[in-house]
């Protein structure tokens, strides 16, 4: 019988905090796990039933697969504080992180990048995550992308810079939304209405572009070129300097893409995946 | 037998279109659909099996029930044209124009505005769709409300100030997020990725906010306050003013709430809707 990969996963956050069921799920042999933060660490080890620690000495040196799931801003720094073999695997899941942050640490190094929002609170099936794979060999690569294959059945081959390019489109896709969300629930909480009345909106809104395009998709007043209410809509934002600049600039950015598609300059990828139909 | 209000539909597009089906699939009687633009009055007129024209002249003079489904701009010189008799009700389904755009045509009269996205390629459950109504009197208002419910089985009551807002907070939740997925695939396709990567991600966005209140959805580097992707993110769009505007603008905005966020000051509405997991 194959000896199974011993892994280390080094962070307890909302990615490590997935990951971790997804291994489990999987069969994976998940040894431990690390955090700085003791409070964090226990949590995830309460939950997962692995040994965990926030002390970067008591880390497992043997390890054969260390998994890090940190923040951008602290990898390189935890990276030098973990003991490993050279031997080992390194991975990390950062969407901007250079692969090569591991070079002096390993021959064999790479990344596994997934293409969601991770929040505690909220299961996901990680079968369903796209997973976006780069090795610093071709072997490597092969042996990220067997492994990265058990977890999920959307593998995509990418490089640094297009994981780079996915990152900062993904904030487009999903955090910019978010906080536009946000935006809107203040405006009805102002005048005594409730976020709820928006959920199916906001839902039918992401539904439709798992289907279509979406300047297919796009409607309202600044793909109709309505003139009269954008204006009314700036004036109701008259006493929010950031909010009307928000609204303008892409009122403005939805005209402009709306006269680009008439001239036919404009197309991105039919691809669509097929989604249940809710309502 | 009670004898059914007949009802004449004024417009073709989307919304048009979504209403006739749920006009014809409650069984109330729709009469004729009216369009200034021939093709349109056609294409729904055959979709439905409904009498359609494209002459202001040729709509039934006799009507119980007028609704105008037609661009906020067209609206007041579109009912000019139309022959209704006094004691009919006249609806329109508009975000932002006022009830009162009735006034001088009959002494019953009111909206109701579908808080939705509409495309005609997309199939809806009307009765999901949150419907606001508002009429000109009481009894006007019970009138419509009833006929509402036969269509949807969430109606609000609301004014036409609050109808405004929300139809503004509506363009925040649905026409810009589209826009910013539209953005993102601009970028993906730039580097010969596919906007499918992104679909995944997209949906969980706006699923995670069927539960959570977008508050606590939020991800992403603006949230960590990590200023170096920020910066990374800054320096990859500096060719593209426009979109480097709107990744500062709105990345600021998460910073802002985050920070208050921190310190207690803000929350918003804590209902949810129940959604089935999709994965």
């Amino acid at each position: 019988m194959e000896q199974q990969d011993k892994i280390i996963l080094i962070g307890a956050g909302n990615v490590a905090h997935h990951l971790a069921g997804a291994l489990l799920k999987a069969g994976e042999n998940l040894c431990q796990i690390y955090s700085r933060t003791l409070d964090s660490a226990r949590q995830l080890g309460m939950k997962t039933g692995i040994s965990y620690t926030a002390e970067a000495n008591e880390v497992y040196p043997d390890g054969d697969i260390y998994i890090f799931c940190v923040s951008d801003d602290v990898l390189p720094s935890i990276i030098k504080t973990i003991r490993m073999p050279d031997n080992a695997l390194l991975l990390h899941t950062s969407g901007s992180q250079p692969m090569d942050v591991f070079k002096s640490y390993s021959k064999h190094y790479g990344v596994i990048y997934p293409v969601q929002t991770f929040s505690k609170k909220r299961e996901l099936d990680f079968r369903e995550i796209p997973l976006c794979v780069e090795g610093n060999t071709g072997p490597v690569k092969e042996r990220i992308k067997k492994f990265a294959e058990k977890l999920s059945g959307k593998i995509y081959e990418i490089d640094s810079a297009q994981r780079k390019e996915l990152h900062l489109a993904a904030v487009f896709a999903c955090n910019f939304p978010n906080y536009l969300y946000q935006v809107a629930g203040k405006l009805l909480e102002d005048k005594g209405l409730s976020f709820a009345m928006l959920r199916p909106l906001i839902f039918e809104t992401a539904h439709k572009v798992m289907l279509l395009n979406p300047e297919e998709a796009q409607t309202g007043p600044a793909k109709r070129g309505d003139e009269s209410i954008m204006n009314m809509h700036k004036n109701m934002l008259k006493n929010d300097k950031d909010l009307l600049k928000i609204y303008t600039i892409l009122s403005e950015g939805i005209k402009e893409t709306q006269d680009k598609e008439e001239t036919g300059d404009q197309k991105i990828s039919q691809d669509t995946i097929d989604m249940p139909t809710l309502w």
